[in-house]
């Protein structure tokens, strides 16, 4: 089978974004009313994901979205602690519904109500929802919470701790991903987001944090960033600042994602990472739509490169689906009980 | 020929550090003298440069290297434009003397005495004394001069056109590349370095500079950050946010250089960017020294894998040799001089 481990619910119906908006508006006005929580019936839900999400799925061969809130509309940097817990409850909330709706075809991972700058409680706390009662199988963190102007500590400092210590305990995942980019010298799909991967990879080539956490397991989306394209600059680095080797420090825990959108840069991650570390990703509908005038296919197949790129058939299928389920293991007790 | 147009002053002699220490402790305590000047001798400059980028260049048949001040020791985050402005002219200073100990090895490119928030008056003034009495080729900018808080606004922003205006004036190209990282999160090399590219080659997606500014010329290095590896990304973007073409719109006045280093890297980057746009560079010694144990052969050795790319004779000498030229009009000029 094959396991998109990057989705998110990026069509959501507009009575979310109508929550949100209220939610904003509040914090500018507190003598407005409390928004009640967004009102979207079943039928809404499927008519988004089956026009959208699934259609695409269902065409191109993929048989399971590993799926989570909006990441660009996180916003973890409005910093008010309970907009960001009420926020990440209503956009779980709605991925739980879409995981009962299509329960062959997503599994739920949560958004985490963070606040640049404020501890990670009401964090753990979401976490453990979304997992123990909702049946999500990881969650998104954020490592740069401000949004584009990187003011938290990095990702092996103990301020991040304690949603290590309930990942552990929960035996979840994290894709490590940013929200929307505030600065504006960062864009947020083409500069924030690359960044972000490799900033967050060479924080992980600095430390030592897998030895403190062995069983820890973070996805770093986007192919890596920039990580792979500059495989030697990384490896020559750790060698000359006498950092333990990447391969056992780093990558015993760190998966790259397949989201690169365009045949060179698969084949590059392919040949380069080993195929026990990379998860098949579309990122479909993300950051990239349409396609590519140049071969009349969406840009953000990725299916298609992974097909086409030399791999032993062994490899592909631990890219497509055997990494995924070792990486997300309540994805894989789940597709068991389904029988698959 | 081949022309390296990314060396870095990296082995300066002691006095230099010592100057910039000095320089940093009246800063704290303004009741130190200022200080003299480093006392460099000929024979010192000789000694860093012979003993080192000048015997790798021959032992790797490099021919010439555009050489500026140590990138990382810019330093354009301590916030005193006087401090900036002896600073800058004391290593451009040292960077002539090597120029013309060496003249047939070494061209020299400008540190801009640039501070995060101020204005670039001191910069243009600098760039000018650079290229007019000292014979510079070139100009390195650095595009957040806060050292990892990315405050300053885009290069697309009118906050940049004095520098561009001169640099359009004298007809000499940008190297676009931070100095050291303040911030903790962002490693400077393994991040900061390779962010910076990724950062920059997106704000000129989104803006139109070179309507603006048709003959300005920018060099981004590290082989671009995390670009040719996402090409279909920001092809994708560019198409789905409604801006210009990226070749028309960027690739008309920007190369990358070649200081990726692995061979697959630079398989990538010679496979998906024109070779018009790609500039040889090693950054040698810089980031990344000592050799590769898989190989045993220098990490940062990129001619090595310039020579094993698949590419036409005509675009590697293009890539080695004709590209710099044209980018570097006052190179080509200088080297017709020397009659090369």
């Amino acid at each position: 089978m094959i396991i998109d481990c990057h989705g998110h619910y990026t069509t959501a119906p507009a009575a979310l974004q109508e929550f949100r908006d209220a939610q904003l508006a509040r914090l500018k006005d507190p003598s407005l009313p409390v928004p009640p929580a967004p009102e979207i019936s079943d039928e809404e839900i499927r008519g988004t994901i089956e026009g959208n999400q699934l259609r695409i799925a269902r065409e191109r061969g993929h048989d399971l979205t590993i799926f989570s809130p909006r990441a660009s509309s996180m916003g973890h940097h409005v910093a008010d602690p309970e907009t960001a817990v009420t926020w990440a409850r209503v956009c779980n909330d709605l991925i739980y519904r879409v995981t009962t709706l299509f329960p062959e075809n997503f599994a739920g991972v949560a958004q985490l109500p963070q606040v640049a700058g404020e501890p990670l409680d009401a964090s753990v706390r979401e976490l453990e929802r979304a997992v123990t009662e909702l049946g999500f199988v990881g969650c998104n963190l954020n490592p740069d919470p401000s949004g584009g102007f990187w003011s938290s500590p990095p990702l092996t400092d103990e301020y991040w701790f304690p949603v290590y210590e309930k990942m552990t305990e929960l035996d979840v995942p994290a894709m490590i991903h940013v929200s929307t980019s505030c600065n504006p010298a960062a864009h947020t799909l083409g500069a924030h987001y690359l960044n972000a991967d490799t900033t967050t990879f060479m924080q992980l080539v600095q430390g030592r944090l897998f030895e403190r956490f062995p069983t820890l397991r973070f996805v770093i989306p986007h192919g890596g960033g920039a990580v792979p394209y500059h495989w030697g600059r990384f490896k020559g680095i750790a060698m000359r600042e006498k950092f333990p080797p990447i391969e056992e420090n780093v990558m015993s825990n760190v998966c790259f994602d397949t989201c690169v959108y365009h045949q060179p840069g698969i084949d590059l991650l392919t040949g380069v990472v080993d195929a026990g570390n990379i998860l098949f990703a579309s990122e479909m509908l993300g950051a990239v739509r349409g396609n590519n005038p140049d071969g009349d296919f969406p840009w953000d197949d990725t299916k298609r490169y992974v097909e086409a790129a030399k791999l032993a058939d062994a490899d592909r299928a631990r890219i497509f689906e055997e990494n995924a389920r070792r990486v997300y293991p309540r994805l894989d007790a789940r597709l068991k009980a389904q029988g698959r």
